[in-house]
């Protein structure tokens, strides 16, 4: 799901593109899961894009980038860019202090990817890493407004203020959904990074450089495709699209969670 | 509720400041009603605020700043602004080609009052305005992203793509919840002005200036009070404020639609 916010700001800022989108919510989350296991779910994802010849691929999960980008862009011949970079990159821009911080999900703060982009840019940043295991599914489930959200917000963002950092990260796809809550208890003095929105322009730089963007006059299509459970797909996604989603195909076998579709749900009226 | 998105822009934008909100959910919509009526409803809620004591009143409805303002601002002590000029003001910064569009209800449209302040700024500026009837309903009522919605847009904007206007104008509180589709609909090529964000620009200008903001570091409360359905206001509230809304007040006597405080509803959990 998380993912959709990073496909919302392709679709508002490069709307003459077309999409291919594959929510693996069958697997969600991918956080508490083992480095190997999301390694394994993303090749079987990219490898269903891949055979729909897209031009280019988009890690929209950090979890995902954090832990397989290097082994999916030695293995495809398709360009295929994640969300660690992009977000790192803008955060070395930001800060003033140098000191930055991150919150994500376990698997993203455990394999250190943030830390080591952060430090490939600027060796001399402070890195404040927070797990917030209990951020996505909760954002995910239902109410972002809940008190549940806030409590937790709260305690995670509280190792933020003590660092003092000026500058946050947010390292995980489903938090975009927070950032009118974590811009009230942070404060104006701190900047928030969307990785989501680092990355769509990273992706308008990429078509560009490369060549490979329609042209400007139309309007593209998007399509989206789910490995479980089309129609909770379609009703939980609208909020992190914020754009109408009108059919989601069911994609996955036993032995192949991609490769085949399996059924579509269409929205009445 | 369309006055929650400028609620939204002015907590995160300057968390440390109290908020109380008015909500005349009984005279929704505005936009249909005489100019008289309205101007009586603006009178009604001013002073309900003005009781109150708040250092600053901001009229949060295009409709009732349009037909409303300079008779408010005549009659009270508080400082008061509306959100027409400060929209206004971003457009004629924006546009390239001083082809400006208006999207807004029927009594703003009704009233010319972008069109004046427009030409207040750039006698120069060419305004295509167009009344939206529809949308401000359908939007309160529900489902941004259905398909009756996507296609009233569609109508809608067909004269400001006509026109090549090169900046359209939100102007109506309601719209920023339609941003992604209208950035996707008119394209890159076209600035959106967010008349929520302006109005916030504002309001921090002049916290400043006049040396009434409060210190930086504490979190302000924010305060609901609905003229009706209070129970309907914060749920519905909660997709427009982005943030949580955990009590509403409802005020309003027969006589006097906001003296008086009637009753309170909290939320569950």
């Amino acid at each position: 799901m998380g993912g959709l916010t990073v496909l919302h700001e392709c679709l508002v800022n490069f709307p003459h593109e077309d999409f291919i989108y594959l929510g693996d919510t069958k697997a969600f989350p991918y956080g508490p899961r083992s480095h190997d296991e999301v390694r394994r779910l993303a090749f079987l994802n990219a490898g269903f894009l891949v055979e729909r010849e897209v031009k280019l691929i988009v890690v929209a999960c950090n979890s995902a980038t954090a832990v397989a980008l290097p082994e999916l862009q030695g293995a495809f011949d398709t360009p295929i860019v994640g969300v660690v970079m992009p977000g790192a990159r803008a955060a070395v821009q930001a800060t003033r202090t140098r000191r930055v911080g991150l919150m994500a999900t376990e698997a993203t703060v455990r394999s250190a990817s943030y830390q080591r982009a952060l430090h490939v840019l600027d060796a001399g940043i402070e890195v404040e890493a927070v797990a917030c295991p209990l951020l996505a599914p909760l954002i995910q489930e239902g109410d972002v407004f809940s008190e549940r959200v806030e409590d937790a917000v709260r305690e995670y963002v509280a190792p933020l203020k003590q660092a003092a950092v000026d500058t946050v990260i947010l390292g995980c796809t489903h938090y975009p959904l927070l950032t009118p809550m974590l811009r009230r208890i942070l404060g104006p003095g701190v900047a928030l990074v969307n990785s989501a929105e680092e990355i769509a322009r990273e992706v308008v730089e990429i078509l560009e450089r490369k060549q490979i963007g329609n042209e400007r006059q139309r309007e593209g299509s998007y399509t989206f495709y789910a490995t479980s459970d089309p129609e909770g797909f379609r009703t939980v996604g609208a909020r992190f699209l914020q754009l109408p989603i009108r059919e989601v195909h069911l994609c996955g076998g036993e032995n192949d969670p991609c490769g085949e579709i399996v059924g579509t749900v269409v929205r009445d009226g």
